[in-house]
């Protein structure tokens, strides 16, 4: 269950809390959230390299998401404490793939797992080639 | 319970399908959900009089929420259709307010009441005084 | 573009306004919004075959998401009003999986596809066989 | 602006990083999220006094919203830093009333404010006196 030595390097670590607001009426998180967990860590990952994606934006690069994936394996409920493993797991010409394992227990129990593929855009939604300054952060 | 007599005119009803993601851990919808439901309930009022507030927008016109109050009388659950009953409230120089009543059981059970303020500006948040032709579409 | 011909029947289809609250500073539908759209549509796919979701639930029947995917093909804005085709593409033992079309411009401009995948269980999360009466309304 | 001085003590500070979902086409926080901080907030100010909110539930005391209320002072962007201040500001039978208030830049810039008042229920929605324990936690 435990997959994490093939994950991607450099990866980041997010930890989030989950709040009530993210729970549904079966009693836990709502299965939206885990795309908003994944932009979260996405961001921090981003933060953690010395840029935010603001920075991004502000430099005339968009990343908008072409698809997303999520398995679920187990469920989170209110006050879970969450790990969530992010990291780039496949660069192509014009796009960017991310990768997610949420774990929940210390980073021991694997709950769920994903993936987000971006293009890479200018303002009006046109691809662009990835910038090198872009790909050197990462 | 019933204050709809006293509701201001002219008002429009917006009827809402509760929807799992909307509700939380105790089995009911989570508060600020309410919040989303004015929205809807507002941006059909602006519809229904032959407008959209991204007509408003285009125009140059912005109505950002300065304050916003919900009451909570009944919890709502999951599959509950509910009729929102929306009209505005009060004018002043530069600011508008939109009064909101959330009816269920085709309008005779009042779950919930409240108001939201607007202030009227232009694109960089700067107030400006409410123009006629808003005035006169409302 | 236009993959509606391969699309399972019976089928449903599920009209949704835009509202602001479901945008982002990107001025589109945030991504996680699509997951939402599918349990709307889904939940009204249900309700057209003579049942509430609530209603499975209170036969001691549940249908968690085990798996969720979304491919976004072009951006939807504030105020669209989105057309969501929604059936059932494949049963198994224990799961059934829903796919999802989203239209706009009057069901002819898809915006994006997916799927989502549903173990079903008891009230504990035991796996259990899907039960004769939900195979039959379906 | 800075009305911290009145604010009621004990209270807590929680840090809040906004991300990309809970921004709208304005390029702001869309206005409802700020009652998922007010309750964020309030979940830590409950766990730093030795308990959880879980907690309170199973021991048959339930805390729901009756009534909320944000007053929006200064737009809130992606990527901003929060910190919010959480306390009570006041106790009835049985009710609890928590204040809030929203900073941005270092807790100097006072961007919103407000409250929200939560009746005190057995597990049935039935009004009880708040119990001693939970009285003298807070």
């Amino acid at each position: 269950m435990n997959n994490s030595k093939e994950f991607p390097t450099p990866c980041t670590w997010y930890n989030h809390s989950v709040s009530y607001g993210e729970t549904d009426a079966m009693g836990v998180v709502y299965y939206a959230e885990y795309l908003h967990f994944f932009e979260r860590s996405r961001s921090l990952f981003i933060r953690e390299r010395g840029m935010s994606y603001n920075e991004v934006e502000k430099r005339g690069v968009y990343l908008p998401v072409r698809e997303a994936s999520c398995r679920y394996r187990i469920p989170a409920h209110y006050d879970d404490q969450l790990n969530i493993q992010v990291g780039i797991s496949e660069w192509k010409r014009a796009s960017v793939k991310f990768s997610y394992d949420i774990y929940k227990e210390d980073r021991t129990l694997l709950i769920a797992s994903g993936f987000t593929e971006h293009a890479c855009t200018d303002k009006n939604g046109r691809p662009v080639r990835i910038p090198d300054w872009l790909k050197e952060i990462f």
